[in-house]
């Protein structure tokens, strides 16, 4: 039996990861347990044991590092837009419970005699960079933050390697590219707005877009980013040299791109429905962000996403747009 | 009146910093109130305020933070050595408080209406990174630290920047090289030795060489230590464009090399002292760490270092070296 948690599993992804696990097992293995904590969780939602909390909340992350799960996906997070607007609560949520939930994590490394030691799989981001760039963002290029959140991701991602290092824990960090096309409805991520141009027109609704269709941004299938979770699971730790955070594969397009691909697919009618709106705060911190990559240690060490951005709408439509 | 706070203000580098700031001032100002904060001071040391207590004690720095002080110079730290074998101490004292005083900063400039943004200027290391390496080390190289103390370093290079990008604090971090020649005794630093071996020759000693003298590594004086900081504390940081965390000048010099600079100034008798001793775990860390930089942004900003390493043991022998 291999114990699994996903810390945010109430999330869009850490909910399609969960599905993903309960139909086909973590990496071949179907023998697991799997428990999801958030704050709150979709009706209906992956059948797991379901786990009602705040990471922020004293007690909570430690209560979870004493029940040793072997495998942790930690995606709890408050997103770009909010931390940003939110000081205090971005780095009560981004940041302080990754450094208590590695301490309590260590604690029963200890107690165990040096046994346990759980593979930690988090969700880092794109955000932990900062401009300018180069044209491709290589693989030892600079961290240099420039929200809240990607320094939270940044500070998350030492101390994950840190406690790696010792061998308190084995754990990696995924620098996830933008999930792209989000289901469900907007969020208060910055980044929202991405999907929003997609998924709005194809299920008949209107979309704002806050930015110039100019935007490049880097972008990833929810289906990818699934996939990402799982393969960092079971990856042999040792090839990442130490270097423990990922730059990984997705899809560098600009929205004039991505509103392309979407009327090649669907046709002007959807295109018709994306509104542009300048919204300065938006295009302030999209701004900021990375455009392209050139992730190589990750594709050689065996990640995949899509080839191009009529793969991640075709994505959507498969495994999310409401069927009829 | 300026108000000037000095964490670690016992320390070589502090009582350096301390006594130029009691002779010279500070960039031209020589209205100064000058408050060191250490767990220890030598006797004899710079004249100023003197608060004695560790940075990792609760309320300590918080309390600091409440004076408001117009410069910070955050120096307190534990080595490197000790920060490897002493994981709670290195954490403890390298990364926590540095985020109380954030947040003590920050309630105070929040309490000041904004009026209150200090200065802070922390010194950082360059073992913030990790190898592989280039040839040199550029100004966008990744930081991938090999030890916790570079890792609790690069963290708190984070939270600085994002505390100033947010306008709490106007700090920078400076990624010292390897400070050499330090004077008085060997200290638990994994470098200690770099010193050690120019030292302790010239005070007709025996030094040992716990390295093959093959090393490269990356050296600056003391005296360039407090002009890299005095330099700092006036630098006008929107000159640093978000990238508040700089590679600084510095020697790039092997081993053998600064045994010759030795040789060539003091004569063949001091090198005789000279004991080679192998010491695995000291030969690790630094193996693991930075050998030579192009540290184009620092030095377009204006920081100096000595030109070779002959200029470093003159810069000992003037400033250090007990005279007769």
């Amino acid at each position: 039996m291999t114990k699994v948690l996903i810390l945010g599993g109430g999330g869009m992804v850490g909910q399609k990861l969960a599905h993903h696990l309960v139909a086909h097992g973590l990496n071949g293995d179907a023998d697991l347990s799997i428990t999801l904590h958030d704050i709150a969780f979709p009706p209906n939602g992956a059948k797991a044991n379901m786990r009602l909390g705040s990471v922020a909340d004293a007690g909570v992350v430690e209560a979870l590092a004493q029940e040793r799960f072997d495998v942790i996906f930690h995606l709890a997070s408050i997103v770009s837009g909010q931390a940003e607007t939110d000081f205090d609560l971005g780095w009560n949520v981004n940041m302080h419970p990754t450094w208590r939930l590695l301490e309590g994590l260590r604690a029963q490394h200890e107690a165990t005699g040096g046994a346990y030691v759980p593979r930690i799989v988090f969700t880092s981001s794109i955000a932990v960079f900062g401009g300018p760039y180069p044209d491709k963002i290589g693989d030892e290029f600079l961290t240099a933050p420039q929200t809240s959140y990607g320094a939270q991701k940044a500070i998350c991602e030492a101390m994950i390697s840190d406690f790696s290092r010792k061998g308190f824990v084995d754990g990696l960090s995924l620098r996830l590219p933008t999930i792209c096309v989000r289901p469900g409805k907007a969020n208060l991520a910055a980044s929202s707005f991405f999907s929003g141009i997609i998924r709005e027109p194809l299920n008949g609704m209107e979309a704002i877009l806050p930015v110039p269709d100019t935007v490049r941004h880097w972008h990833a299938s929810p289906r990818s980013a699934v996939g990402f979770l799982t393969h960092a699971a079971g990856l042999d730790t040792d090839l990442l040299q130490g270097r423990r955070a990922l730059n990984l594969p997705g899809v560098s397009c600009t929205v004039a791109e991505q509103i392309e691909a979407l009327r090649s697919i669907a046709g002007q009618g959807p295109v018709d429905l994306i509104k542009p709106q300048a919204d300065a705060a938006i295009a302030k911190i999209v701004d900021g962000w990375p455009r392209n990559f050139d992730p190589q240690r990750a594709i050689a060490l065996g990640f995949q996403s899509e080839p191009d951005f009529d793969s991640i709408i075709h994505v959507y439509m498969d495994d999310d747009l409401p069927k009829g």
